[in-house]
């Protein structure tokens, strides 16, 4: 936690301010370890001075207990404006910043009131939190293998008959049985659904499996806070040689992005070299980015898109999902949980990628 | 959806202005009944303007469809702005208006170069939202009945030796089981977790039912996206007479609560009045507010505390949930989902509230 207050004193030098106040549920959750129970409402707030970091939250969590954090109870009686307007008298706060990608405008409106000077600077801890620490690459890796072992199991259970909301719901069962959360909505799509980028299961998923059915699988697991996320296809039966074809090529594509994240390597380029492949194969473009940053949120920084401007780092947790998708056919997407450690990008999600009959 | 548009129409004209841009994702829920696969994403915008509704979201959605409503996909070639900026112009938009309580001060930023005279606007359609419609009561009416049905059958499967997350979890595999969402995570707090009032029963719910446990159990169900809310105490085997006596206490105070729910009546005085008669029984003030609105969200306007400045109204759904909590030995609430209908407080929730032994 030290070093996390580190990053707070770093940043009030960096940006000639006095106090931050930090309202992002993740950014929170990243610099004290507080999780209340939704990312949706205003459970808590951060103040990092150059003596202190303050964290306010009400009664419910006033018990929370982080190293080198003071923690203070909120009330209807003195409400967060209260104790701002102190510590800024207390500790001579002449300026002071706040996340402008984060606070509302009315939010904002209020707090300049009670913080002098108070600034919006935009995505303050974007960067940082791309660079995972060991420990953060640790726990994605536990939710890594925990999704491996999830889709092995599910594996068996996949029978004709079965629509995909009930694989879903098989998935989200084994996840919550083992006290994981899911890190989102599984995606399970068959045939022509698959098709469908982002097919919304929960709404949609009533197709059942058949014989001779393809079945997209895409899903992750949160633990510990950290996210994983994998896509892989399972064949009921043999597949059509189109569809083995199709599933080769998107393997190769898959398989050469992921070498070609090396440090300095511009994700921008690795998309756009991705997908003139996949074109040049004589399939349609990706109508999505190549991948995307993984951590305590599900889709993150970096950005890995062509119009992304980050650059391959060690320390950067991502996924690489190229797919290539028939319209009224069949849809193949491939997604691992990528690590770049060491200068080499380390492959986290390791369920087998041959292609896979049952 | 004609009478959304008519809402649109009016809070154009009652706030002079020739658009309106709505980001909020209840509010794009409740206006159009689009629904994307995460409220803490931007996947879709709405503007309003005397002629025409716009909803813009990505290639993802863009199949969606509502009456009235023209979809236009935005694409990263052509982003929300670039058709904002357009529409500006053709409709000839000279004032223009956003969500202040939702639009965050960067996303403002960037808008108002592309909204005429953009001006923020706080809580746009919170009184609005807060008169329900027959068809939203019924909803919730619907999500009140599968709550008391899960209720039933889960009491059946409490026993001694199963953990309050064990609970918990059986609730959340009823609810989606039937293909429900959950309103929140469950509540079940044994004992004098109970005396804790927001128990995190995901992170600490490990204490185990035993013969004479006392059970708070508090859940609710999330039906075509709306919500119930309901709380209710199970004792295994006789309770106390302390115990029985604090029941009783409460249950008369909640039953009070309910019946003071009269048109026009203060929400803030019946919390007061509710807070009181607890007091003067001699039990600890409730460290919470005596209700809140519920319906898109489970928390939601009007307020029922006595910071608020709500009245009863006909269309309203709230819940009504006093507790007694005596630290370190137990802790009940009793909670109901009530609508306010023809100038009557109707109980949603209709598990019997009658002591129950288990």
């Amino acid at each position: 936690m030290t070093t996390r207050t580190k990053i707070l004193k770093d940043l009030l030098s960096v940006h000639h301010i006095d106090a931050l106040l930090i309202s992002n549920h993740y950014n929170i959750l990243y610099l004290t370890g507080f999780h209340g129970l939704s990312p949706e409402e205003r459970e808590a707030w951060v103040l990092a001075t150059r003596n202190n970091v303050y964290l306010f939250t009400d009664a419910r969590y006033s018990h929370f207990h982080s190293n080198n954090i003071t923690v203070i109870e909120i009330t209807p009686e003195k409400p967060l404006r209260e104790h701002l307007k102190e510590i800024a008298i207390k500790e001579y706060i002449s300026s002071s910043g706040c996340e402008s990608d984060d606070l509302r405008m009315n939010e904002y409106e209020i707090l300049q009131k009670f913080l002098p000077s108070l600034k919006g600077f935009p995505h303050i801890f974007r960067e940082q939190r791309t660079i995972k620490s060991i420990e953060e690459i640790s726990l994605i890796k536990r939710a890594c293998e925990y999704t491996d072992q999830c889709f092995k199991d599910i594996v068996k259970e996949i029978r004709s008959g079965l629509t995909e909301r009930e694989i879903a719901f098989k998935i989200e069962m084994w996840i919550r049985s083992h006290h994981f959360d899911t890190a989102f909505y599984p995606i399970v799509a068959v045939n022509e659904h698959a098709a469908i980028p982002h097919f919304n299961t929960k709404t949609d998923g009533n197709k059942k499996v058949e014989k001779h059915s393809h079945i997209l699988i895409d899903f992750g697991i949160r633990y510990k806070n950290y996210c994983s996320d994998m896509t892989r296809m399972i064949c009921v039966g043999e597949p059509s040689n189109e569809y083995v074809n199709v599933y080769k090529a998107l393997f190769a594509v898959q398989e050469k992005a992921i070498q070609l994240l090396l440090p300095h390597a511009s994700y921008a380029d690795i998309d756009t070299q991705t997908r003139k492949t996949i074109q040049e194969k004589g399939y349609p473009l990706i109508p999505h980015s190549l991948g995307h940053g993984v951590g305590l949120e599900i889709h993150e920084y970096p950005k890995i898109s062509h119009s992304g401007t980050d650059y391959v780092k060690n320390g950067h947790v991502i996924t690489i999902e190229p797919g290539i998708y028939l319209p009224g056919k069949f849809g193949i997407r491939i997604e691992d949980t990528v690590a770049i450690e060491n200068g080499e990008a380390i492959v986290l999600t390791k369920t087998p990628k041959a292609l896979l009959n049952i």
